[in-house]
């Protein structure tokens, strides 16, 4: 009954679909920040659902931990084997299973990225909105009920996600729901996996609700006096409802990584990014209301992106926000965190935060996806100086405190992971023993992702 | 530890917020529609969150159920005691909290009615949407995962409540999540509540989202030739996604009804009810586009309620369509469910239901929220005649397997109570297991609301 007994049980079992070598195992120990590295033990390849539950029925024998994998792309380092194992990579369950245009859903296999869908799904006039910026797995998207720049208009993954196919810890595989758009019959399994961060299950299949391409989509940027400004804009275009598909906010210190890393030609200003969709009436009355309200606040004119490419270049420039935040301070290390608060408390977070990162003497960008009440600090640290770790640590626990005295959440979209583990008692009280209650219910021994999410030992 | 011993010690630390009176034990045991009635041996009270987790404390004591009670408008008897024990009648805890308009949510207690809430709400702008036709509470919405009219625009309860307080079955207080509009820490508690009636815990308090009131709304109806032009209209206004706030189907028996009941002057054929919320234009633009699949599909033109008090009836005539549909027999016993399909499957599904009930020789009108896939039947019986009750019986179970043949649920949003109880196994398969797993570990002694939703026992 030991990690080794279970890889020498696996080998058997799986043939080469099971790796110990020492590319594969540090490969799969590594996060995308400045968690510690901790290799696997193994790494395993499964190519169907059948064959997670023969490698989850073996591990469970041997009590060995298994721990699902994606793209890698966590910031919370969440798929690091913490307590060493075996690493399930998910990416050879790479189908579409199965597109229902008539129902505007998908059925995909978890190794799915969000952009081969979209890919996929081009020529049927409808896509995925989930927008998290990394091209992650599907499955590792919901898995931390990630969320990103369409949040805004289009929800999270748990308005996404219809149902699910997982592998529990015994091996057993369950559906939780059905194709229907809605159900009253029975307990929520699908939001109870999403956000488990693989500690209740392992996805093998999901369904996923899609929409229409809108008839008019169209972006503009536009910059603002003072950061103040840029959130209050932000805050009376979602009091005013009206139904944006993106709203970012990026800080003055972003912009001029933008000018830097993708030759943009910004005002070193806070500026909003934005885009509408909607009926080609429907696209000029939301921008011309949001025009009305960043005139209001001081903001400029909007500097317009009609054409695709023109659009596709703004998006992706703001999805590779992290890599160009980090060339403000090339060879820095990079920790990026968020937190998510009530929206009549943003403009507050968000000041305060600025001026915490000031007091700290850090470099430290700002962006977020402001319409939720989400936004992310970055803070660039020279390898090596403690000095900077130790401040940048503190910034964190003060961002972090400063979300649950707002009345908001140590993470809107990153997931607990490593970083926001020791909040969690802070956030939710006696409602995290809960939590460790249903993990004991449905993975006794604690083989699914051990050491993440709940108290268990 | 009898129910007895529990009932005793109530009264000691109760006084007179608990009752015995056979009228209150009677009228807590009851349901709307054709279920056996159970008085509850007593009737609890509560006044504060406090004081429920007081009585959950003393139940669990003494082995002794505890069942929550709303307005008793379920429609499958979901909150009759059918192992008797404690009814707790939530009812006197019905304060609004806090409305907190900057951030479009609102805190609630249980008891608060969605007709009271919106009251109260009037004069910020905002409004709740969830509309399941009876004025129900709001706690009871949340235990069943109510929708309604408005889902195919606004969802369900499931999109619309935030986090929740619950009293679990300890008597332990929790909090399910924060203000924040998504988080991604740790389990999804809120959405694990949701749905699960009264079983895994007591809800007393609640945080919903709130919408603005669009600046215009407009309302219609239309009839059409037969069943599925009405319903293929349906299927491509969603698929066209056009954000109607309501298109609901009825046909022609429930035409019938409306005209007897609310001296309609309906043509006795299937219509379709609509509603358009949003700016002048939105609401126009999207009229006329329906309008244009409505002619396509052979209906007839839209009759307009423009006024407030016009459309207020209109939807009041709809929300009575159970009485009208009762009023087609006078006197009769009826019974009423629900199924939810894939959009894809709603026009098979619908027609072939009529054709069922044609043939069966009952008088069964038809009806629906079909921009969800979700419709019901009622089944008008004779009293007393046995033959017609095992017709609707054997009618209700073909239903329900055609529902799940179809790739969809026995229960878009009545619940699943007592009627669907047996169909939880076909529906689910091993997730059942799943449910009653979670059962047992927040409710070991199955205090909450036993013999209900999950296998236990």
């Amino acid at each position: 009954m030991t990690i080794e007994t279970a890889i020498a049980a696996l080998k058997d079992a799986l043939g080469d679909r099971i790796s110990t070598s020492r590319a594969d195992r540090e490969f799969h120990g590594r996060s995308e920040t400045h968690f510690p590295d901790r290799p696997a033990d193994a790494v395993a390849f499964p190519e169907s659902t059948e064959e997670v539950s023969r490698i989850v029925r073996i591990c469970a024998d041997h009590g060995c931990p298994i721990i699902a994998w994606g793209t890698g792309t966590s910031l919370e380092a969440h798929a690091v084997p913490v307590r060493g194992g075996v690493s399930l990579d998910m990416m050879r369950m790479n189908r579409v299973l199965a597109i229902h245009p008539e129902d505007m859903d998908v059925v995909v296999q978890p190794g799915v990225t969000r952009e081969d869908l979209n890919a996929e799904l081009r020529a049927t006039g409808l896509f995925f909105p989930v927008d998290p910026g990394a091209n992650a797995s599907l499955g590792g998207m919901a898995a931390t009920r990630a969320s990103g720049t369409t949040a805004v208009r289009y929800g999270t993954m748990r308005e996404n996600v219809l149902s699910m196919e997982v592998v529990l810890a015994d091996g057993r595989i369950i559906r939780t729901g059905s194709r229907a758009r809605k159900s009253s019959a029975g307990y929520d399994l699908t939001h109870l996996m999403i956000g488990s961060e693989g500690t209740l299950g392992i996805i093998t299949e999901m369904t996923l609700r899609l929409q229409g391409q809108p008839e008019a989509i169209s972006a503009a940027i536009c910059d603002f006096p003072d950061i103040s400004a840029a959130v209050d804009t932000v805050i009376e275009t979602i009091q005013m409802a009206i139904p944006v598909a993106r709203i970012e906010f990026v800080d003055e210190l972003t912009a001029r990584a933008f000018n830097i890393y993708a030759k943009a030609d910004l005002p070193e200003r806070p500026h909003l990014f934005l885009e509408f969709h909607g009926s080609e009436n429907a696209v000029r009355e939301q921008a011309e209301t949001v025009g009305e309200i960043v005139r209001s606040h001081g903001g400029g004119d909007f500097r317009w992106s009609t054409k695709a490419e023109e659009r596709t270049a703004l998006w992706k420039m703001r999805h590779n926000a992290f890599y160009a935040q980090k060339s403000l301070k090339p060879e820095s290390d990079a920790i990026a965190t968020d937190i998510c608060v009530p929206i009549s408390r943003l403009a507050e977070a968000v000041t305060e935060t600025r001026a915490d990162i000031e007091a700290s003497g850090l470099l430290g960008p700002m962006l977020g996806h402001v319409g939720d009440g989400n936004f992310h600090c970055t803070f660039l640290l020279t390898p090596g100086a403690e000095a900077e770790k130790r401040a940048a640590k503190d910034l964190l626990h003060r961002l972090s405190l400063r979300a649950l005295d707002m009345g908001g959440t140590v993470t809107g979209e990153h997931g607990v992971g490593i970083g926001k583990l020791g909040y969690m008692q802070q956030e939710h009280g006696e409602a995290w023993s809960v939590m460790s209650e249903i993990k004991r219910a449905l993975d006794p021994d604690n083989i699914l992702n051990p050491g993440k999410l709940v108290a268990l030992n």
